[in-house]
């Protein structure tokens, strides 16, 4: 693997702007197929405030995050590149939220179109298991210095519902995100999201993966999620979207979160692996 | 909920057509960022494949399944609204196979987006859980008289680490596809997905649902999943991709396989609801 993979390239961001600070570029509008001669002033309206934020936002951040929010409306292979040559200018790494949880066929595919659009890495959900559902997003991972993000415990209230589950094993009862965990250790991942709304489960998972595998962590502001205890968890990478995009001032709101967050390390003593 | 809703346009275009065949319309092509020039050429080939196939299977077909291999590289608001047009002349209702398993917020604009692209459904993982998860998303749906279907046990040989696996509920141990087949009936899915690989599973699965919520099934064909073992044990339609699109003659290979379910189902001597 060489110095241009995602690891390097999220712990040369890291360095450069000393942030762990994930922007989640999820602005969104309304496109209708009854309103087709609104579209193209819809797009640029989206494009202008996804570049304008990148642009106050950049020197403050290790990573961005980009969601179907926007690849649905402006196209992956369409004015998203636009996004795409933005974010490459500021050499930050790119990672697609699809939450991947196909059949291998699919997931390869989609695998593949993300890659080939300028993005470093793709998030998954190991639910879907490794013959026939993620051996082959990885192979194509390896292969190409990208990276795999897998989702061990969400932010959002239901995540109990699926994540939270108490499976029977092979080696008796185990929580579902221990089991998913588990996997991104032994299938050698990039990084896992775990929700910064649940510190106790991100202890958790931070005792399981220690510093070989990053944790990212969405949920902080809006979501309830507060920083201080999620880096105190273990959180390597906060994820924040509305906070920023929402602000009138997402430059300022960036900057305070990434010091916020070095504050916070600071107070902990220690050097947090970047990934 | 009015005649144009998702559930009796599928009715409509079982009886219309004879046919409980699901196209999966999966084409898809490599694109890349070094290679700009040749995305148009490579768009219109992809859409005039689409175009074609449809053309030749739409009077075999009760419903066209759209997935991200043709979503990422055409566009959702761009290239693919030709192929959603050429579906809505032929009345058949559209699949969106997203497999939706994000937070609420995100899985609410992905779905706007996709209904509002002109899709009749989506589809969804109900691992994702009710609350801040998939309720916005029915509560959409449902205001919208459009259709999701939930995942309840996938088609790939990795599906047992995940959908086969055994959890502790209040109620005792249940496998989590019974888990999943469960909130099909109390959240009122319009159908789930159910691996044709698996005739055990769709048999249990089944004995749950009854003729309340459809059942769909993937994996025929290439994946290795046989029609007649496939309906025998309780599935409503059959979703076809590579077997149909990889055919010399797709029209053909549609027909017979429509009138090969249409012969397993006579002989079993029932009227399967339409769903």
């Amino acid at each position: 693997m060489d110095r241009n993979d995602f690891s390097s390239k999220l712990r040369e961001a890291t360095n450069r702007n000393g942030s762990r600070l994930v922007l989640a570029l999820d602005y969104s509008d309304v496109f209708s197929r009854s309103e087709r001669n609104l579209w193209k002033i819809k797009k640029e309206k989206l494009l202008k405030k996804a570049v304008e934020t990148l642009e106050n936002t950049a020197e403050h951040l290790a990573a961005v995050k980009i969601n179907m929010q926007l690849i649905l409306p402006l196209g992956l292979f369409n004015d998203l590149q636009r996004v795409v040559d933005k974010v490459e200018e500021y050499e930050l790494p790119l990672i697609a939220d699809c939450k991947l949880n196909d059949v291998g066929h699919t997931n390869l595919w989609i695998t593949q179109h993300i890659f080939n659009a300028g993005f470093d890495a793709i998030i998954a959900n190991p639910f879907v298991g490794w013959e026939g559902g993620l051996d082959t997003v990885f192979e194509e991972a390896r292969k190409r210095g990208k990276g795999i993000i897998l989702l061990v415990y969400m932010s959002h209230p239901a995540a109990q519902e699926g994540y939270g589950q108490i499976v029977l094993t092979n080696e008796g009862e185990k929580p579902q995100y221990v089991i998913f965990a588990e996997k991104a250790l032994k299938w050698k991942a990039n990084g896992v999201v775990v929700g910064a709304t649940r510190p106790m489960i991100v202890k958790k998972v931070k005792d399981i993966l220690g510093e070989t595998v990053p944790i990212f962590s969405p949920g902080i502001g809006v979501q309830g999620g507060r920083i201080e205890e999620a880096f105190k968890s273990g959180v390597n990478y906060a994820i924040v979207g509305r906070t920023i995009l929402n602000s009138p001032d997402p430059g300022k709101t960036a900057k305070n979160l990434k010091e916020t967050i070095n504050d916070v390390l600071r107070l902990l003593g220690e050097e947090r692996g970047a990934g």
